[in-house]
């Protein structure tokens, strides 16, 4: 069923000295190669160099070589380690350039700030000559867009709320019109609750490698996201394509599926408690926050979340919440019991609909052989009642604690029927 | 300065479909790095390439090419999509041998769980003509060693638990060996409170290319990492080398400086809390939970945080803080007054020795000409009185909160005289 045109490819060269030592992950590349793909192009490679005039422009050889547009993202600050632009200059075979009305841009985004330019940021005003400039709302670089033998290349910042802003408007309109004789048509589908082998298992022949469309899973704490990608030089036909797989793997998943595309847990939640004009508010032990916080990740969650209360130690549980001393004394914090009247309490305390709770041992010290670390328990407290479940979360303290808050989400999207 | 013995360099090879449509992050790239730079050699570049023989072959060309020590991970599964151990046997010129021992192996990790061992497993104890095996102590797939004009490779499963294992256990000696004679010492002095370029400025000449120690910024979420890499033959003189550039910066930067290494605002706090026997506890608005979560990120903190109030709506601010329903009527929900008053309620209730308040405009809705986005109160309250400072923190929701609760923590760093 393969496709006839020749098929544009796109490449990545992420620059940085701390992508190289480790100290920062290089995410950027993930965003920008979900965009691209998602675009209808391909990446068929990507490449980490360091802050390096040589490396770079041995990267930009080596990617403009095998692809028809190659993003790139990082050195171009205004410090002295920022050489991206003479590295594009010089592979280019051009002198850089000043561009004026950049440098009163730049002028006027400190004026604005009222605080000095410093010298250096002048050198952000500079792209090589023939170059076209990738406005930048929110800093003070410009990006670089420029033409070699047919591959374009579109320079952005390292930092990724810039990258992607720019990304967004000026870089990927431009790849959708590359692209348009080529149609690649993703769907995601968000799952919680089972593991990526279940969902594997379940799915089976779906899975199958060579298919068109194509299905494949990946995990992200604790989320197994199943993508469907249909290719075709038709875009109808790779829509209907994955709109059949879809509805396929939907039978298969069930309600293991709780949203699509890069919907949350909070999202789904969140969605329908406003749909319903029900409110929930949180207690929180072990994560400390966390749960609170994803819900309110969500723009707008002051509709249903009017507040929350982080009671960590076992004083606050018994006089914020009501919980009786003495089933801390006899239960201990962590227990079915204690859970069950933390939620009660938040609940009463705010006269909401839902309530949850959760309580457990995050680690990486306090477990003992009957409560170990990762023994959480979760209430979700209502006007009908208190269903409380235990759970044993593996790994580290960060992952515990993330799974605690993610699954009480999770409780109450089955509870709200979603 | 530079040392005259030729430098050992690194290069990686990540392979898999997943990291070229965006949908899983490399962080094995950046655990490898972090580990290899630690080791004393630096990694020169990386190299991201999908399940494809070919395009395999040639990554490791080019990384060969470049370094002497390349690390692979990634296509060393069961199923026919892994075909990094084909493009390595490709790569070397020879042909795939069967190793007996390690089929027992793989078939008895099947037994012992009682598994039937599936025919595609076999595959996983094939190797190039020629290569050493790495034993895989959690999974079934062994690594690969080989060397090619010069230049080891080590091939690693890209199950993140299975690589850094065989990583640490194999790899790691073995370059450690390789690069004897080469020093490499890295100090990271961690900042918050000033933009990159100001502390670029403020730096000066220490930031100079080419210089040994070298000396660059890099900037994650609001804080900025200062880092000394210092070259020599000799460990000695490397560790004198950067303790003498750690001295000068932490002169030229002052206060900005709040720790060092890994180490985070909320670590370093509550550090110092501990210490002190001292108690921060925490009235959240527009983080709705983030600085609790940022506070109990950090284990052990039970000590010094005993609760926290999410009070997303009015009314809870008023419920449980105590706040005048008057003071929101007049200065609204964000204000100064209000700010104070959440601290000053939040500390009492918890007789604590400090209470951190936040209140603000996340966005992206809500905001006015007097009040914008990004518009956030934050105070410190003390048995020693109140401060209240104002901000307008830029960017979309998720920054606004997340550098919101980090100056939360920074203001009560400043406090403690950190």
């Amino acid at each position: 069923m393969g496709s006839e045109v020749q098929i544009k490819k796109a490449g990545i060269v992420s620059i940085g000295n701390e992508l190289l030592n480790g100290r920062t992950v290089d995410t950027n590349a993930a965003y920008i190669a979900r965009r691209l793909v998602a675009t209808g192009v391909p990446v068929v490679g990507t490449y980490g160099v360091p802050d390096e005039q040589g490396a770079i422009t041995r990267a930009l050889e080596l990617a403009t070589g095998q692809a028809d547009v190659v993003v790139i993202t990082g050195g171009l600050g205004p410090t002295d380690d920022d050489v991206t632009r003479q590295a594009m200059a010089e592979f280019l075979g051009v002198e850089l350039e000043l561009h004026e009305d950049q440098l009163a841009k730049i002028r006027g985004f400190f004026d604005r700030r009222g605080v000095p330019m410093s010298v250096n940021n002048a050198i952000q005003a500079h792209l090589p000559a023939g170059a076209r400039v990738i406005e930048n709302e929110i800093g003070t670089a410009p990006g670089i867009e420029a033409e070699k033998d047919g591959t374009v290349m579109f320079a952005l910042p390292g930092v990724p709320a810039e990258m992607e802003r720019m990304l967004e408007a000026s870089v990927l309109p431009q790849v959708r019109e590359l692209a348009r004789f080529q149609a690649l048509v993703t769907r995601r589908l968000k799952c919680f609750g089972a593991g990526e082998s279940t969902i594997a298992a379940m799915l089976g022949d779906a899975m199958q490698r060579g298919r068109n469309p194509l299905v494949n899973c990946t995990v992200q704490a604790g989320v197994i996201t199943v993508e469907v990608v249909a290719t075709s030089t038709d875009r109808d036909q790779a829509e209907q394509m994955a709109a059949k797989e879809e509805a396929t793997i939907r039978r298969l998943l069930g309600r293991l599926i709780y949203g699509q595309g890069d919907q949350t847990l909070a999202e789904v939640v969140g969605e329908r408690l406003a749909q319903l004009h029900q409110t929930v508010v949180v207690a929180e032990s072990c994560t400390g926050g966390l749960l609170g916080k994803l819900i309110t990740d969500i723009p707008g969650s002051s509709r249903y979340f009017p507040c929350g209360w982080i009671t960590y130690g076992n004083e606050a549980k018994t006089r914020d919440l009501g919980v009786p001393p003495e089933l801390i004394g006899t239960y201990g914090a962590v227990s079915e019991q204690v859970a069950g009247a933390m939620a009660d309490g938040a609940r009463r305390n705010a006269d909401a609909d839902f309530a949850l709770a959760v309580t457990g041992i995050a680690g990486p010290d306090g477990g003992t052989e009957q409560k170990p670390v990762g023994l959480v328990y979760i209430a979700v407290s209502s006007r009908n009642g208190t269903d409380i479940s235990r759970f044993i979360f593996s790994h580290d303290r960060s992952l515990v604690r993330l799974r605690a808050a993610q699954t009480a989400l999770d409780l109450l999207r089955l509870r709200l029927g979603i």
